[in-house]
C-alpha cells in the first residue's frame, strides 16, 4: 500500500505514539517514527501492537529515525513522548515539522501545551490530543493494548482563525477516524483536559502509591471511595477555574473503570522503571490553578506530596 | 531489694509495657509481667531494655505468667499491649486487678478507654497513659529504647470522687517518677488523647505508606509539609470537638521530632509483621468525633482509606 494524504512525524515512540503511529501507517498515512533506545530493534522487527480490541498488528519497514534533523518536514507531528521531557523535545518538534504543521501533545496534564507553545515556532499550530486507552509498552517496539482508544482534540495555539481551527481540529479527528480509531472534536481543550484529569489524578497516583493496578483500587471499599473523593475534587478544582463538568461525570468513570481490564497507569511503569513521574502536569499545574481561584484541593495535594517523595526517594533519572 | 509499696501488673509485655515494667521493678516495685509467645525467652534470659538514656538495664528472675488467673491481684494494671486486641485483653485486665485497681491504657488513640471501660467492672479505677517514647521490640524480651520516655496520666472513670481521682493521678505520676520516668497528670485527658494523635496521625500512617521513619519524613520538604498539613487538620478537629490545643503545638512537635533519633512508629513495625495497624483508634475514631461535630477531615481521611487499603491487602492476622 502507498502512503498518500498528509505525511505523519511520532516524537516519542512509546506506548502512545507506537499504537497510533502503527494504526496510522497501517491505514495508509505517511508515518515516520523518531526513536532513542528502541531504534534498533525496531529497524530489526519492526513495530508489533497487540491489540485487544484489533488483534495483532505488525508494522514492517518502519520509517524509523534516531535524528530529527533526518526526518522529512511532516504535515501532522504527534507528540507522544512524556511530558516530564518536554524541554528536550520542543527543537526536535520544531526541526520535524513543516511549515504550518499541526504538532499535537498526547499527554496527560494540565499546561503541556502552554509550556510547549514557548518553545515552538509561531508557524506551526498546538493542538492538544486527549487519549482514552489502555496501553503499556512490553518490549522495544512492542506495545500492549488492553482497551480503549479514543481521541479527543482540540486547538490550543497558533496561526489559525476561528473557522481555521475548527476545520483544522476536524480534519485531525477524520485522519484518526480513518485509522480505526475513535476521535472527534473538544469544543473546549481546557475543560476536555481538566476531565480527563479527574481520572489520572486518582488513578495515576494511587497505583504508584499502593502498588496496585485499576481493579484492586476499585475492589476494595476504601481505595474505591478515596478515589472518587478525589475525582470529586478535581471536579470541584475544573468548575472553580471556569471549567464545570457534568454532574454524572464522576459515577460515569467510575463505572467505565469498572468495566476496564485491570490497569496500571503509566505512573505505575514509570514508577517501577525509576523514569520521573509526571507529577507536575497532572498535580502542580492543576494544584496551582486552583490555587490561584482560591481553592484548596487538600486530598490530591496530599497526593502530590506522597508522591514527590516517592520520586525523590527513587532517585529517578531526571 | 525487697519489692515494695503497690503490687504492678503488666498486660502486653511488648515494647511499652516491658519498658516500663522493667524501670519500675528495678525501683522497687512488685511487678508481675503476663506474657505470652514470649514467656519462655524471659524466664531463660530475664527481660532486657537497651537504653539510650539508661544504659543496658536487664531485670532477672522475672514474675513472669503465662495466665492472668496465676497472677496476684494488682493494685496497679499497665495496659501496654496493642489496642486491637482489647477485646480479648478485658478479661484478663479484670483477673489481675484488685478490688479497686488502677488500670491504666498506655496506648494510642481516641476511644480506646471508651471501649474498655465497658468490658471492665465497675469497681476498677480507669485511666488513661499517654507515651511520649521512641520505644520498639528488637527480640523476645529485649526491647530497644532510642529516646523520650514520659507519661502524662489523666483519671477515666470508675468509682472515685473529684478529688480522689487527683490524688489517684498523683499517686501513679508519682511511682513513675520513683522509677525514674518523668511523669505528670493530664488535667484533661482527652484534650491530652488529641494532643498525642496531632503527633500520631502523620508520623505512624506515613511511616507505613511511605516505607520512611521520622528522618526522611522531615528530610524531604514535601513529606515534611505533608506532616505539618496533617497535624494542623488534627488540631482542628481537636478544637472543633472541645479540646483546643496550643497555638504552638504544631511547631514544637515539628522541632522535637527533628531532634530525635530516626524512628519507626509502631503502626510501621506492625505492618511489616502483618500485625494489623491501630487505625481504629489513632484514625477511625478521631474521623467519627469531627464527622459528629460537622468538620471534615480530608488529609486524615484519606490517609485512613490508604492504610485501609494497605492492612486488607497485606492480609494481617485480624
Amino acid at each position: 500500500m502507498t502512503a498518500t494524504g498528509p505525511s505523519i512525524g511520532i516524537i516519542g515512540t512509546g506506548a502512545i505514539g507506537g499504537f497510533y503511529g502503527v494504526l496510522l501507517a497501517r491505514a495508509g498515512y505517511d508515518v515516520h517514527f523518531l526513536l532513542r533506545s528502541e531504534y534498533e530493534a525496531v529497524i530489526e522487527n519492526g513495530l508489533l501492537v497487540n491489540s485487544a480490541i484489533h488483534g495483532r498488528l505488525h508494522l514492517d519497514g518502519v520509517q524509523a529515525y534516531r535524528d530529527a534533523a533526518d526526518m522529512p518536514k511532516c504535515d501532522w507531528v504527534l507528540v507522544g513522548a512524556k511530558s516530564t521531557s518536554n524541554n528536550a523535545l520542543a527543537p526536535l518538534i520544531a526541526q520535524a515539522s513543516a511549515e504550518h504543521a499541526k504538532v499535537v501533545v498526547l499527554q496527560n496534564g494540565l499546561g503541556v501545551e502552554d509550556a510547549l507553545r514557548q518553545a515552538l515556532p509561531e508557524r506551526v499550530h498546538l493542538l492538544g490530543g486527549l487519549c482514552f486507552i489502555c496501553v503499556h509498552r512490553s518490549a522495544p517496539g512492542v506495545v500492549e493494548h488492553q482497551a480503549l482508544g479514543g481521541i479527543n482534540l482540540g486547538y490550543h495555539s497558533g496561526p489559525a482563525t476561528d473557522l481555521e481551527q475548527k476545520a483544522l481540529v476536524e480534519e485531525g479527528a477524520a485522519m484518526f477516524r480513518k485509522a480505526g480509531v475513535d476521535s472527534s472534536a473538544a469544543p473546549n481543550l481546557a475543560q476536555a483536559r481538566w476531565q480527563k484529569l479527574v481520572w489520572n489524578m486518582p488513578y495515576n497516583g494511587l497505583s504508584v502509591l499502593l502498588n496496585a493496578g485499576t481493579s484492586r483500587l476499585m475492589g476494595n471499599p476504601d481505595s474505591r471511595a478515596l478515589v472518587k473523593a478525589i475525582m470529586e475534587e478535581a471536579c470541584g478544582a475544573a468548575a472553580a477555574c471556569g471549567h464545570p463538568l457534568p454532574e454524572v461525570l464522576v459515577e460515569r468513570m467510575l463505572m467505565a473503570t469498572d468495566h476496564m481490564p485491570d490497569y496500571l497507569p503509566s505512573m505505575y511503569h514509570d514508577h517501577k522503571e525509576r523514569r520521573p513521574m509526571e507529577l507536575d502536569a497532572i498535580y502542580a499545574a492543576p494544584l496551582a490553578a486552583a490555587e490561584q481561584v482560591g481553592l484548596a484541593m487538600p486530598r490530591v495535594e496530599s497526593l502530590y506530596r506522597a508522591l514527590r517523595f516517592l520520586d525523590a526517594e527513587s532517585g529517578a533519572r531526571q
